[in-house]
């Protein structure tokens, strides 16, 4: 199975113990975060021999603005493909999740062209090797040169029942989530040290009023997503920060002071 | 920087310190081997929107006789592509290396035509299933089917400076390597509790009769791989068995009666 428009079969499909107009990221912001936060992915070219055929080939990239950027030999095959026609997509996923088919994907489609400009080529050349140090051993042999993904069209899926087609504009105006490089030490440290705080998010603000406990899935600048076990097995909730956050710092705060809220929310439900 | 034909830049090209021909699997065998030791890669079809661009998308497969073998779904946008033009590509990439592009990855590139006949969809079916049981939830939906990639030419890059075209005769003829799912355990073992072993390999077997120490760096059904480390610094050497072994405990054996041996001949040398 792989990316589907339809839903059977698509994962667990309990509604959620919280309005689905909860304040989370868009398909735009999810997609640029996971490109952002990956350096590898498969180029897909127009084939020279098989003539036509696509030809998926592993790259590595950087993020330059909005658009991924390449540096390659022009003795590679992909780059020979290129140079005969620039038409091409970018696939980055994922890992983690057990299942990879529950993992994130994006596909850029877009042409491929060489940088040009001197100043253009000295910012590629920076934001390339800041990604990738090791790089700079063959930066400047004649034959390697930077090229960039003019990006025309983007695919997001976000794992089971979350895709769509992300508008370029709106890709364009994305920014990476300041916690994504964050999230998993944040998970842990909630799911091993905070599991009376996230038990008491579930009980105050979800549905679950029973919560018997609650287990931190995820965290963005809009707010984070639990996994609630109630009478009727696990449900899904999502929780928003009253305003977006920009660092590990301020989700703590943030985390800090619902707890509180939800304390205070429960007393007063019991008296 | 990525698949190139050049050798400068990449990576160390010390000579070996044992001969050029010693038995070692065929790029075939590698790529096989690579192939069927995976489960998860990148398709390109030929988008139908924007018309004509090479399109990568996430699948799982698996491998049926010497092909992969796809589960998708006619909702699918690859499988909208297939319907429209056969062509395709899959690329499958190892990970493991902190370098990305010192690993091994394959692409296969051909045509992509659903699975015919009802004892043969049996036949493609146990072998997904058996890859992939996770899909036992949505095979029998009716809009999945099971798609074959028809084979036609075969990219192998093993990392910096080994690759090459695989010709389709003798991808058909490989079988992956038996130790292939054993040799990280055995790598680590022989390195953790067996340094004599390796050193002594070194000493005896290698130009390098003043080896400080060895580590193993990989093993197949041929043979095996050190690094060692000489006066002039770290270089490679490969070493072969008397016969192609099948299983751990063969390759346990193996190693065993090389210790032996090569004991014996410093012992003569010391003479």
């Amino acid at each position: 199975m792989s990316e589907t428009e339809h839903g059977r079969g698509s994962g667990p499909s309990e509604e959620p113990l919280t309005p689905p107009d909860t304040r989370a990221p868009s398909h735009a912001e999810r997609a640029f975060t996971l490109v952002a936060s990956r350096s590898v992915g498969t180029l897909a070219t127009v084939a020279k021999e098989p003539a036509g055929y696509p030809y998926g080939s592993f790259v590595t990239y950087a993020m330059h603005d909005a658009s991924p950027v390449f540096l390659v030999s022009r003795l590679a095959v992909h780059t020979q493909h290129l140079e005969a026609d620039p038409r091409a997509s970018l696939l980055v996923a994922e890992d983690g999740e057990a299942d990879p088919l529950a993992n994130g994907r994006v596909t850029l489609v877009g042409e491929v062209r060489r940088v040009g400009g001197k100043a253009e080529v000295q910012s590629v050349r920076a934001a390339y090797l800041a990604t990738h140090p090791g790089a700079a051993y063959y930066v400047d042999f004649t034959d390697f040169g930077f090229f960039r993904l003019e990006i025309s069209a983007i695919r997001y899926i976000g794992g089971y029942g979350r895709m769509s087609w992300v508008e370029p504009g709106a890709w364009r105006e994305a920014t990476p989530d300041p916690l994504a490089a964050h999230a998993a030490g944040i998970l842990a440290h909630m799911n091993e040290d905070h599991a009376a705080a996230l038990a008491a998010y579930a009980r105050a603000f979800t549905r679950a009023r029973d919560a018997e406990e609650a287990v931190m899935t995820a965290i963005d600048r809009y707010g984070f997503e639990i996994s609630v076990t109630t009478p009727d097995g696990k449900r899904p909730a999502r929780l928003a920060f009253d305003a977006p956050i920009g660092t590990p710092e301020d989700a703590r705060a943030a985390l800090v002071g619902l707890v509180k809220r939800a304390r205070e929310a429960l007393a007063e439900r019991d008296l």
